[in-house]
């Protein structure tokens, strides 16, 4: 999605692609297939380039530091990106910055979850994704699979409080080496068995006190850990005691799931202000166009009568001629997100049923009851 | 540009090209570099893909009948096609089909173009371009060189009468193959040079039944002459006895410099709704987003400080957060359409300055006197 606006801008792309005809190898035309965890490829892959920049977080850190060591310009930079490697990293990271988080702990056995206490929320320091690398633990019998888990993949576990969170929100940044910074308004989120399912731009009923401290909170951490690109804060939404709070979840550092919306919501995208950013030209406007906009993501169904999403836009594009679709190019394998819809409009209810009825049909979620 | 709603709508282009590393190229990874007036490269080229479109509109008719012949679907069509490859053709459609236009003849020789009278403008009828190919002729002595051209380059030659127009306006409209049709907002268009130059969405101050005939007028055209795919019906505004009326200047099939305003003034661009109709896709809405869009293209400048379009970008997209920028990834030569800016918002003033500015800023204009 990031080729969309490096079109629009005559910045040229060049890819490094884990397999022939993957979604980003069908629109950049020029293209290495190779692994991104080895340090020649990579090598290879960044020579001539103006700056390095990623659209996953798993490129190893020392190759990154090895990039930057040989001149190349690696944004957001190795320093930053372990942030959104490495959930211990990240969790030491908060509490240096006094940054509101759930309670958590290194753990590395057994009797180190016991003492944490149950219920807990157990995670993989690194490599987790979508929901994966993350077991709710309610008891010691639970534990022994992500112990197992860690110990067999070299990574450390980590334990965090079992927040009993009102809703989850995101807030949004992007920041140039220059240090100029712009903030999305920060938004809701919706997941489902982990993946990010829906997001509502702006939070309905956020209390603008609690959406100016999630800003500050995200441009206070791309500014103190030096990101560059787009900063993705992911926070619970929690009430203490009767008054609303906020507690950092996730870091991720490149355009996210959770700023899809901004594609036709925004004055500019996510996508477009991470390519400004780690170009370090002025950021375009992160300011919303409508009242609401809300996203839906496209999952790959588990019914094999769903055979290609282009089978879903007679219906969806009729029904709804100002719909946005968003499709990866991806094969449908169930649970995959494959896609996107955004819609927008003045009236939250009505953009949420367009936007839940599109998504839902690509889906093939709406079966016979559907208009 | 159709490129990026292609990316959306997860729809595969395959390009033939010119040459290598043209605009299109640098971002189509299937692509085909050879020569659209040979037949047996179309052949090549357009094997397996499900349609044929075009980016412009100098692909040989007889060829694209021979393409259909062979069972390939062209959009649109070389039926309809042929009134924006040949100016008399055309003419002789908007007479049968009653469209108002300025007087008009054949002529074929200085006899002719006296018969005709002066002052008249000739056109040749097939191969013009961006003010190419076309002449205003005030005495006799003027129409020497246009009919040694036509004979030259063995085309018929065409006699309008010179219009007295109060501005130019351009009437686009989206039509599928199932007959489904979308009319975007009738704009202001100013020329320069015979080179479009500003676009104004919608057109200021024009009257609402002049606006609804224009768009009946080029519904009825795409209707009439079978079109898929964009239509754009220019237009001039003239005064008949003081009543405003339109008459037909050209037509063009395919996304047009007209509605470039669209692609971030408009809820589906020209691009993606030529891309959905001759997919045969239900279209999208072509309403405006804005009050106001301005588009200003920028032009390859002479002076040879100007180095680099992308020079443009610190101060302009730090002046205007809200702009949108769109380069076409071209050398820059001096009167080249080399990209385009928009600009929407509430008031038409500061819209146009916004996007003049720019576009000048780019272009090098603006000298020591731009802020």
């Amino acid at each position: 999605m990031m080729a969309q606006p490096a079109i629009a801008l005559g910045v040229p792309l060049r890819l490094l692609a884990e397999a022939e005809g993957v979604s980003a190898a069908q629109v950049i035309p020029d293209q290495l297939v190779g692994d991104y965890r080895d340090l020649a490829t990579l090598t290879r892959v960044t020579e001539g380039c103006a700056v390095v920049t990623f659209d996953h977080e798993h490129v190893p850190t020392e190759h990154l530091h090895a990039l930057e060591d040989a001149g190349v310009a690696v944004r957001p930079g190795p320093e930053a990106l372990v942030h959104a490697q490495d959930k211990i990293v990240m969790r030491e990271a908060m509490a240096r910055l006094g940054a509101p988080q759930p309670r958590w702990a290194v753990v590395a056995s057994a009797a180190d979850v016991a003492e944490f206490g149950f219920p807990c929320v157990l995670k993989v320091s690194r490599g987790g994704y979508d929901g994966r690398g993350v077991w709710v633990v309610r008891e010691p019998a639970d534990a022994e699979e992500p112990l197992a888990a860690a110990e067999r993949s070299g990574v450390r576990l980590l334990a965090e409080e079992l927040v009993d969170f009102r809703r989850e929100l995101s807030a949004l940044v992007a920041r140039s080496p220059s240090g100029q910074a712009a903030a999305y308004p920060v938004v809701a989120t919706t997941q489902l068995d982990g993946i990010c399912h829906e997001v509502i731009a702006p939070a309905p009923g956020l209390d603008p006190d609690l959406a100016g401290q999630a800003q500050q909170l995200a441009l206070g951490v791309a500014g103190e850990l030096g990101v560059t690109g787009m900063l993705a804060v992911e926070l619970f939404e929690v009430d203490v005691d009767g008054t609303p709070g906020i507690l950092v979840n996730e870091l991720a550092m490149r355009p996210h799931n959770t700023g899809h919306w901004s594609q036709d919501g925004a004055i500019t995208s996510q996508f477009e202000n991470h390519l400004r950013a780690v170009l370090d030209l002025p950021l375009g406007s992160p300011a919303p166009r409508a009242r609401w906009t809300v996203m839906v993501n496209i999952l790959g169904s588990a019914r094999e009568d769903v055979g290609h999403l282009y089978d879903g836009y007679p219906h969806a594009l009729a029904r709804d001629p100002r719909l946005r679709v968003h499709l990866y190019g991806k094969e449908l394998r169930p649970g995959r997100k494959v896609g996107h819809v955004n819609a927008y409009g003045e009236e939250l209810d009505e953009v949420l049923e367009r936007a839940r009825h599109a998504a839902g049909w690509f889906r093939g979620d709406l079966g016979d009851e559907s208009e």
